[in-house]
């Protein structure tokens, strides 16, 4: 985890990540991985609206204050925890559910994207595709105020067309190979 | 809403029912008339895990030394406010998911009964069918330490038996008369 | 429709809404309400990711240039809409999938929230609230460059708080009346 | 198993376990380690709502007289075990969707939620997790007559809060080592 | 409900229908007009798995010694009905699973046809078509041992080809009208 | 319904509509509007998988040498008439999975869609909105020998694009009244 | 597969098994043992809805004259086969969904069960399990013509209920042996 | 990948195949496959509704004046392409929902399958089948104006028929060898 390293260098966190367990970990490599890319410095925690309402509802009710602009929030089953970060706070809070029990997502899903009206929770898919959606989607949000992170996202963008524009060379090439 | 006069009859309340909006309240007409029924004295209130989580959570928090003995709650969507009462409580809570979304109650069933290892959220049936279960499931609860409501209980089974009889027996004369 | 109204009021737009079809426009009434309390200026329009893909597509690349700061969809069906915006923008894109076919908004929700990595869409709940919580979502992203939005924010989650209070004030006053 | 070892420490069984099949067995591991730790005597037994109704239907029966306080049941498939035992008692029955069907547990939990008004099923989560709660639901409740359960709840609650705070510091521990 | 007048004319009844609610009455309305149809005398009662298991059980303990061959069973939620009747007989037991809960037939459907390896229930359709079916694949299994009732299902299946050719003549007509 | 006359202004039908029921033809209306736009002349039948087998076979199985080009078929419930129709031709079957039964649809989509290999069945959307566009589907297979199709098509899509300009104008145009 | 030494023992098959693929074959070898057990003469055929239509159509046309009293039939995906049989005899149609496409089953039973009013199919558990209860709803049926086969059927039912005792000794030897 | 060598064979492609991501690869060997022994000469290109969408519009805009006359479309998730290409062209579109996301497929069928009305997709089974599928539906289309490959669907409808009759022989044999 390279949350403190980016801290040193590019000052206190602006995205929280905030887990429900510690095995919902792994889903979120590709999250950090964008966050790095994207020199947004984050912190990591795991917290868990069940076993931990009070850690949970502090964390969201300092966030602001602690300087964070985002918060993004895994977590699996009967996901409350987004919309437990949600109720303590008015930052953008963006969710991820986890396929974790035998219901394979559709609890999470549902559990987290179905909020009451007057307190939202921004949520991506299901997994690590949402994990790492949910970082670029933080970074989109910090853009609206930074013009570098603006442009960092169009450079990563054309990354991704370039990547499939390569995948159909590689194509090409096999096929004639073969040919 | 006959609470307050069976409070005065009965004593404090021993049954919390939480419902996470206003509109609930019809769902648990049956269940209200349940506890009455058994002269079981119970409080009603209205709360939100989302908009309202400090009352959510000093209502669970003081409900065993309001002397509560167990809580039901109903809510509809991301269905989170049987959790957020779980996860300040160690009395039973009993939850009934409501359909109120266009998702039909899925989505409260999931978000209620998935809850993590170590906070047990009991769920009843969606819907009506569920709250008044809920209230039965409750006086089953307390009939642990109060034998008049286990023989209460036995009775209300006994009833339920008989107006099934009645039903059969209805059915036969019609069919004798239209013979 | 009051968009032209707050415009001229608060300025050019800072919020697109745009739904997949004349007929989805009642969804809405209460995220324009909410836009309106909070005075942010937006637009309104229709548009079809499968019918007019240029005009979609246009846009959302012109999104930023005019001033927009995100974009709220709203779509049924296989619910293209949102992701075919955020396909052509880095602004954060809001959806709020709708249950306007016989599979009762299933379909929007999948369509919507499943999206590939690189491409985030940030989904809300299916129907009226979550266009409701699109739109406080919104807000959100905007207060974090503006305090007023910020404090406006808190003031709306007071008024939550005490709407429920007053609720539970009624409830208690109508069993006094009935005790 | 350690019913016999705990009956012999405890007394007699306070909490009956029913599982459908011996092949569940393995489901409950979590639910009797819960119920060894809180010293509460347990039974552990196999029975089928279709293959032995009547074994089922005497167990329910006898349930009370033998002084169980609330009865535990696990069961996949078209789960009727819980109903079946529920249907024959007045004790609160807790309720195991289990996994073990190609429909991956949606046939369990709604054939275990959706009971008819009058006859309460308490569901728990699908699979291991439910059962872990299954068990804690059921001493939750006999701490309303048993106030040394009740501070074991509270230590157990402390205990879950301590594992989380002990998973935050391993966290932070390996970013600075990385770092 | 002509039951007893067809009891009368054919003598005992060969088919038994339980129905799990007096409410569940109208779904088999065809199923009764299939049996009259087919002159096969049928008798109808109400019971339930849960309230009356004992009613349930003694009816299918006797059954066949009272001359039914099949018993068509309907019940919506948590469908046990029909499970409970078949662990209490070896006759074939029909089952007709009702959308009679907010999760529209899909719990009953799902409790109804998961059963359990050595106690089988056949599963029809969900509501009255389900019910209708019921009745014809209970002639069905009665025309294996009475050549009348096959020549009576060859008959019924060349009405309904009769039926759809006499559809197409109108529609045919109402063009020609039209043209 | 305006086959015959179609038929006789364009000649003998290149489409056939096959419906399930009776019952079924409401859904279709738009289709047979799509067809008569193009003046493409179709032809409009009822007949079952299950109860007219043999009228099937042969429908499908003289459809080429009858002319057609392509069948559309919609049905409902477990909704076999497609795949009756494919595995009896090797024309392209358009199917539309009608929402005819409690389960809303998800019963026909899915017997629709999941065709074994070997046998396609080319599915469009539940209920009325698929019936309209299996019969563009048909249009654009056409098309592929016949330019004026594909001219036409070309300007429906157009119609389309305009259809949705008008409704943006009369947005604004009602904004402004108000304004 | 002992279907070939059956008949010579038992005479000729009273009841077809017919599956949609060489592939489902495995899914039947509890089936079989039942009907081996029960010494019920069966055959095994492979037969497709959908690619050999015409000798899926006159296996059902012909199982009465040949001699079959009951067809069980399996089929995965888009299940049609067990319909397409129905639609060509009178004779009780067993059907067992399979899951074999990657919606797991889901599509085969609602593509099974929701058979339209006429052509019923009396539709068992998903998988293996209800190939097994097929094979035993096929001998209560038989059974209602063969006092043997009841006899039979009630070991049968008796084996299991010792099975389970059987367990349950086990379960108890292994606690006092930890004991 | 044979397209190359097919296209010089066979002269320019006249199917394309467009996947969302190089890991959709090997869902399409099947689909192909088909094509090749048709000799249907096809191109195979990746393409991302989202991340290249410009590039997906270009390829649909030109597919027609490029000689293609079906365009066959995988992807998974939230699977827009085959919405995305069917909105720039008016050649018919053939869709694969791919099962590569937690949800196993129900969300690409969901959001292939319910297009709005206008522009439809014909949509395939889930997976590999689906994918076989979709090149066998080109087939079939191409067919219309080519008598060859009407021929050759024949042929192939008649080797699918001789390998199930080939699987009963085998069946049959390995009877009678273990008999």
């Amino acid at each position: 985890m390279a949350a403190e390293r980016s801290q040193k260098r590019n000052g206190s966190p602006r995205i929280g990540i905030l887990i429900g367990s510690k095995t919902d970990l792994p889903f979120f490599k590709g999250a950090t991985q964008i966050l790095e890319r994207f020199e947004v410095p984050y912190e990591l925690q795991i917290g868990s609206a069940h076993r931990t309402p009070e850690v949970v509802g502090r964390y969201a009710m300092t966030a602001q204050e602690r300087g964070l602009q985002a918060i993004i929030v895994g977590a699996g089953g009967a996901a409350h925890l987004a919309g437990a970060v949600a109720s303590h706070t008015t930052l953008p809070v963006l969710a991820v559910p986890l396929a974790t029990s035998p219901l394979q997502g559709f609890d999470a899903l549902l559990a987290t994207v179905q909020m009451p009206a007057g307190i939202p929770v921004a949520t991506l898919a299901v997994g690590k595709v949402g994990a790492t959606n949910a970082a670029i989607l933080a970074v989109e949000i910090l853009a609206l105020g930074d013009p570098r992170l603006r442009r960092e996202l169009d450079k990563y963008r054309d990354s991704q067309k370039e990547r499939i524009a390569e995948h159909n060379r590689e194509l090409r090439e096999s096929n004639q190979d073969r040919g």
